[in-house]
């Protein structure tokens, strides 16, 4: 441990020139250990590089470890053709291009489709399982350990005439995995962090990046860091790879960048707090959609694809059988963050009936009544409002059709009886999606272009695939996929 | 003109040590001849300095002088009182965090609300004039020359609640203006830019910059500009103001943080391209609320606070008779810029017959029907969704409430008989709001949170006082008041 007495009080770059004594030295140093950092490792290490991770916490994971697991992959897996899925990367990449924009980064989208099935097989050689398997229901993750589903409204309106739907959504096989408890994440990072341990990469845990060291030509060359509160200095012969995360949890990024997901991080852990994004930033690095956010909506998918969403006004105002992350997002940024479901006994019964993954979504209804004329006062809507909405619904409803937001058949039923409707508002939580700006070797791009030489990104401290749409596997898939890149990038120096 | 080889094809800071000579010299050099470098300007010549101005057209003006011109005043302007209205500075910020959030930077709206009323003082010190008269129509701008009028939506929903309303649009008067000719901003531009010229202030005309030069300490001690294409450069004692506007014409930059305004700028003008915001950020600043947008849209606001707007589902969606840029935001970023503006043919001639400072917006409907069924098929929406849309509206305006949005009794009657709808899809247009964070001095901040030593920003290369909503004269508003900041900080060394 050194003594050297560098700042760490702030995030502008320390010169080479001041840095008397290494404590650490590794071809290419990576920080952070969750799925960008895990790919990257590997990657390098097989590249001949000499690794070491920085992880902040005591073990490897990150927020990877607890997500639900799904990685966005496609174009014609493995998986896919055991389960009677066609998909092309040109497919994918329409689909994504329009569910994740506007503004995608079309190049990035294109190379990510174009090496999906590579990257399928990779994570399968280092040991990821994906159980034969696909669940259809609508949800946000599987209940059991089914390896694919859907996870972006591929098949749902208005993405259903845009490019063939094709499930994508891997999940990694938890055996035994129970509802609630953990879940595909953590067997997406297990046999990778074991793969790193196989490759003998150094990791030093509870080790804090703090600021970059670059020579005098602005070259990142290392990083400082500290472990207990102690400042370290670490050489990096090749590279740094920054892989810290998102800025969910930095208050200060969030009012200046994404204010609407002030107060609701979610999917995130604490220790995303940005970090990579600013070192980089002092460093002249661009950035991209640092407004741009996952919004998760705790609505029951069972549910709401039974039932109709309506907004504070009592109008419909998204495909209640699409992906729920779109319904979530078109809640918090589109509808005042306003969301009712409301369904009638029958369907509510059915939809409890079935599986879901989340029993935590199956709480309690605000409101019951008999009517909906009923339900509209006692929710304090103006008259005819609700009521108009569901009448009009019904219409087309007993013809089986949905003409204002195009639900699927199969979810279109009249809405009858005594009424429950849930409140969804304050049910919302994300993270955010923007970030570094990186090109598709995970070089962290200047403002003015060119790489920043030295430094690679990848993850979620990167905008990467998505711009302001979102699909659930688009965090693991890039980080994963690009983390890959960046890894091969600072091996080749 | 200087013969040194600098190269102008990067954003990346020149060193000063490699400028063997310097072309200009000055103490305050401000990059941008609009509203915000013009207050600049003087400021800094006041206080002493000599100051260059750096101006990449042929003459004075900017964005400014072709803007409308509202200056948004308040906190108790001599012209609000004069005019019979009542305000505090309280009362302006309890309003402007509603209005311009989320995530507003407080300090800053405190600050500017709590100096309001001395700017208004100097400006009319400076020669702009603001004929005692209000114009209380709904509407963009005055028709003719009044100079006050309401320009955010203080009298309307939702924000009658939140504070006591007041109008604070300032438009400079222009002696004979004529409807749909020049407006207010050349009247607030003229008379600065005489004062310029009073105080003997240096301008070089066909001068662009194109690079920060720093000192080894990375202070910023000039710029690197071109005129006529060759390099120049210019020394700046003192300090450097970034004036240089928005970035609505950049589409690189546009894609990766705006993507809704794509191909749509508007009340920006083809030179705010963005350079005094990459120029910052390549020295490691901070930006803020990049993807924050203007949003103008061209329906007639005496025809839409007379009928109602409807969205592609056939809902309300937005108070009608509130200020018209809210309704652009509101259409284009929530609901996929779908926006019709359905009127009864008496509700059209009443409007017709007001006046309205916009003639162009006065077109043809695009669809007209004697019944609301029938425009509801003509229109191809679903059926029941616009009949029901106008029947809850009418049977609410039978009584002269609108529950549902919260127009105002005034303007709520109900739709009756032969029907015209205006088509507003495409019709919206914006400017960025997003740019670089400064502080109450108009001192650019690094990421680290510090200011960048000898760097000054101000107007709509900055976030200033906006986040994610808008009022008219929020840009000339926080460009002359922080603009005459950043000429007196910049001054002071």
């Amino acid at each position: 441990m050194s003594d050297q007495p560098h700042r760490i009080d702030t995030v502008r770059p320390l010169r080479a020139s001041e840095v008397t004594q290494w404590d650490f030295e590794a071809d290419v140093v990576v920080a952070g250990f969750g799925i960008a950092g895990v790919c990257a490792s590997i990657e390098a290490a097989r590249a001949g590089a000499k690794v070491l991770i920085l992880e902040r916490t005591g073990g490897w994971g990150g927020a990877a470890a607890l997500a639900g697991g799904f990685v966005y992959l496609g174009g014609g897996t493995p998986l896919q053709k055991a389960l009677g899925f066609d998909d092309t990367p040109e497919n994918m990449a329409a689909f994504l291009t329009a569910a994740l924009g506007p503004g995608v980064d079309e190049a990035k989208i294109n190379d990510y489709c174009a090496g999906s099935v590579e990257h399928y097989n990779w994570l399968v050689e280092c040991g990821v399982p994906f159980k034969e398997s696909f669940w259809g229901e609508p949800g946000w993750e599987p209940p059991h350990d089914e390896g694919l589903m859907y996870s972006g409204g591929e098949n749902s309106a208005p993405f259903l005439d845009v490019a063939d739907p094709a499930p994508r959504g891997h999940v990694p096989e938890l055996a035994g995995k129970k509802i609630g408890e953990r879940s595909g994440g953590y067997m997406l990072m297990k046999p990778l962090a074991d793969t790193v341990a196989e490759l003998g990469i150094d990791v030093e845990y509870d080790t804090r990046i703090r600021r970059l060291v670059v020579d005098d030509e602005d070259r990142v060359v290392g990083v400082l860091a500290t472990t207990y509160g102690k400042p370290v200095t670490v050489r990096a012969a090749r590279g740094v790879v920054l892989a810290t995360g998102s800025f969910a949890y930095d208050t200060e990024m969030i009012e200046r960048y994404t204010p609407r997901l002030s107060g609701r991080p979610g999917a995130a852990i604490e220790e995303h707090d940005g970090i990579g994004i600013r070192l980089a930033q002092a460093l002249g690095a661009e950035l991209a959609h640092m407004d741009a956010s996952e919004v998760a909506i705790f609505g029951d998918p069972q549910m709401m694809a039974r039932g109709i969403l309506v907004n504070g006004r009592g109008q419909r105002y998204v495909t209640e059988d699409t992906y729920p992350g779109r319904i979530g997002q078109a809640t918090l940024l589109q509808n005042d963050n306003q969301a009712f479901l409301i369904i009638d006994e029958t369907s509510l019964e059915e939809a409890l009936a079935t599986e879901s993954a989340t029993p935590f979504f199956r709480f309690q209804p605000k409101w019951v009544a008999e009517t909906v004329a009923e339900l509209e006062a006692e929710m304090g809507l103006p008259a005819q409002t609700l009521q108009t909405t569901v009448a009009t619904y019904n219409q087309h409803a007993e013809h089986g059709t949905d003409p204002v937001l195009g639900k699927k058949p199969e979810w279109v039923r009249p809405i009858k009886g005594a009424l429950a409707c849930f409140d969804l508002r304050g049910l919302t939580a994300g993270f955010t999606l923007g970030g570094l700006r990186t090109d598709l070797d995970s070089r962290v791009l200047h403002v003015n272009g060119e790489p920043i030489e030295g430094l690679f990104a990848a993850g979620r401290c990167t905008s990467g695939l998505c711009a302001y749409g979102y699909v659930s596997g688009a965090s693991l898939g890039d980080g994963s996929f690009y983390g890959r890149r960046a890894g091969k990038a600072a091996a080749a120096g």
